[in-house]
């Protein structure tokens, strides 16, 4: 089945690049990035902090199939509203070690909008182990999941 | 003159390391990255924030020789004490962009210590364009500065 979700991860590169266009008015996509209560529900997270702004953070855990803990942190950079993130992400316990993160969000019309997320890592090798995941699928399933939730509350 | 201070950046990669030995204590060489008053003093910047925590952050100033206003701004992601930094660093109104820093520091001996740096970009263009600056005399100059200073406080 297609993907809607293009991912771009070139050999001996650090970085992954992502671009996906939504059926979704630019602010909604914005949201979908930005309100604790949205992101809890398309990615299936807990929230457990969200200080969204300039110098901000956050932290955020679930739980794989089998119980065990996973948590994520990192820090809000900066943002534009409705344009621009920059922050830091880690997953906690992972040979990924941790990502400097760039969504730029972009107006295509009323009701659409374009996604371009830059993941950026401390090697090419600590990129290379994060993609041993399934990790395009993954980014296809969770964008198919923001826009179906998002798309349900218009 | 030999420059004590290694840099490498190859080509058509996206960081840049840089190593370089310290007759220092490790103890000392993190306090030169980590209290306000030291870094102000090698650094010569005017140190307006510096929240040095997990998911804290810090604001720079400094002047250039024709009086124009220079400002740095980042979070800090997070830090082991004597081992280890991760923080953004951005140069604002210039065409850098954000980076990703890691900061790893080892002991050499009671004296003398080691300090690995690793300055990932959002492109190679970006690194590219900080490159064009006087990077490897300026961050040999910066070091100098620091090990001087230091070894005075010794």
């Amino acid at each position: 089945m297609e993907q809607k979700t293009n991912v771009i991860a070139e050999d001996d590169k650090q970085e992954i690049l992502i671009t996906r266009t939504f059926d979704l008015p630019v602010e909604l996509l914005f949201k979908a990035y930005t309100e604790p209560e949205i992101i809890e529900q398309w990615m299936g997270t807990k929230v457990l902090k969200f200080d969204f702004q300039k110098h901000g953070s956050f932290q955020f855990s679930t739980s794989d199939p089998k119980g065990n803990k996973i948590a994520f942190n990192g820090t809000i950079h900066n943002f534009v509203t409705n344009q621009k993130i920059i922050r830091t992400f880690e997953m906690e316990n992972m040979p990924f070690g941790v990502q400097l993160e760039i969504y730029e969000f972009e107006k295509l019309s009323k009701k659409t909008s374009r996604l371009k997320q830059s993941v950026i890592y401390q090697s090419v090798n600590h990129r290379d182990q994060n993609l041993k995941l399934p990790f395009k699928q993954g980014i296809n399933w969770a964008h198919n999941r923001l826009e179906g939730i998002l798309t349900k509350s218009k």
